[in-house]
């Protein structure tokens, strides 16, 4: 194989050209290739739809990560569902509030390929304040009596195993396991190829519903179709950018690559047509 | 030809399924081809590059004019550098207070196959206030004894027909021919991929050095390499976030589809990684 080429759309063409075909397993969920590149470094693919890659990997972890814990510091207990591949953990453990990070993750075989094969985010996973579960994120967080002051979804898209992860009930749950002043983040699609727009419109219309705060912010991640890319941030009692702490981010000593102060607040300026797919069903 | 791909690096290709070619031309500068595609509608390229899609060319064409005006509400005269698809031109005739609109385009070709074949961003090019001057731009601001309120330098990449339009000489003349209030935008490239982001920093580097405030601005561009594009906003006078005019952009009584109060401010705050690229030489 020269080339991965993802389907951006069925019009649509990504491709990148492969040094090497590194890895590959069938595994019980879904089908996991591990590559090297010339332009991005390595990066791994689920269901031939790239997850991450060396090059700009960062840039959605730190936006996923740093803009939650940059409105309340004082988060101390922490889910994530998904993020197989760590990076969500890594930067989570960057911040020594943090007392405990529960990580759920339907596919061991992703976290597991990913600690071999893709290092550059799974730093953070033998922290000791993370446990791994590996069971379905729906069932988990309908299951479980913990509380929670942030959720991080950091989800495929809902075909396969995400699919659950954008339900009403799943959303109901994260409401009820959240604290007081708890926070949801979900990866929320893109607004701009039709696929990702109708999903990205689906979410905010169930999530809106549920939470009194219901944002969207966007980072530029140029490897996921369109690199218009979306996240949600809702929380029972925070504004993003009224109740942003914007010196905590200091206090950390870690140099962010993407994430500062003027991008948080920017991340939730979103264009006139973005705004106008939102309110609509 | 069933699909249109353009290089975005060697090893990175973005390819779009054509539905009918429509025109082609051999201009005495550039290679000019007219498409039709399933989900970007009509698209031009030069020299194998896209120009302007329909979906999209809203984004590029509001962000490049709409910030400027909404500094400084009383520019008058305003030089258009390239711009052949006319775009740009077309945002500026939404302002009742510009009096006069120069555009010079070095390639003719391209102004009358977008007339022909690629009619959304050339309504403006029959205002009365508009002269289009078919030459090259360079010689031009060398030449002129005219003075501008404002230029935009909607060029293509710096090779070929563009590349003048990235010199030193080219920004002195710039400058020379700006009133004091003066403001000068240009197309600044991308940070992400090698070629652009080269490209970028060699033209802030120049444009830095010559006026007062030169700052870089981005927008979600998704069909230009990387989605992640950027413009340069020089001034002799005016900051563009702290002489912003947020109100102005609603008098207008015309409705943007990307553009607004908060995407203004928003689009100057650049990740940390594009900061750290714009300090070094």
């Amino acid at each position: 194989m020269d080339w991965f080429t993802e389907k951006w759309t069925p019009n649509i063409n990504f491709s990148v050209k492969i040094k090497e075909h590194i890895y590959s397993e069938t595994t019980p969920f879904q089908q996991l290739e591990v590559y090297d590149s010339f332009d991005l470094g390595r990066f791994f693919t689920l269901d031939g739809i790239m997850m991450a890659n060396e090059k700009d990997e960062f840039i959605y972890h730190e936006m996923i990560i740093h803009t939650p814990m940059s409105v309340n510091p004082n988060i101390k207990n922490v889910l994530v569902i998904g993020g197989g591949d760590g990076g969500s953990v890594r930067e989570l453990t960057r911040y020594p509030s943090i007392i405990k990070i529960d990580m759920v993750e339907i596919d061991e075989s992703v976290v597991r390929a990913c600690q071999k094969y893709f290092q550059v985010t799974t730093t953070g996973l033998t922290d000791p304040r993370v446990t791994m579960k590996f069971e379905d994120g729906l069932a988990f967080v309908k299951n479980t009596k913990n509380v929670y002051d942030l959720i991080i979804v950091d989800s495929t898209d809902p075909i396969g195993p995400g699919e659950g992860l954008f339900s009403m009930e799943f959303y109901q749950n994260c409401h009820r396991i959240l604290s007081d002043d708890g926070i949801l983040i979900n990866q929320h699609e893109s607004p701009y190829f039709d696929k990702e727009s109708q999903e990205m419109k689906r979410a905010h219309q169930k999530i809106k519903v549920l939470f009194p705060v219901a944002k969207v912010y966007q980072a530029f991640i140029p490897t996921y179709p369109s690199g218009h890319w979306l996240f949600g941030f809702a929380s029972k009692k925070y504004d993003p950018v009224v109740d942003f702490k914007e010196a905590f981010i200091e206090t950390l000593g870690y140099k962010t690559k993407y994430y500062n102060k003027n991008i948080h607040t920017g991340s939730f300026a979103l264009p006139n047509y973005v705004i106008e797919k939102l309110k609509k069903i």
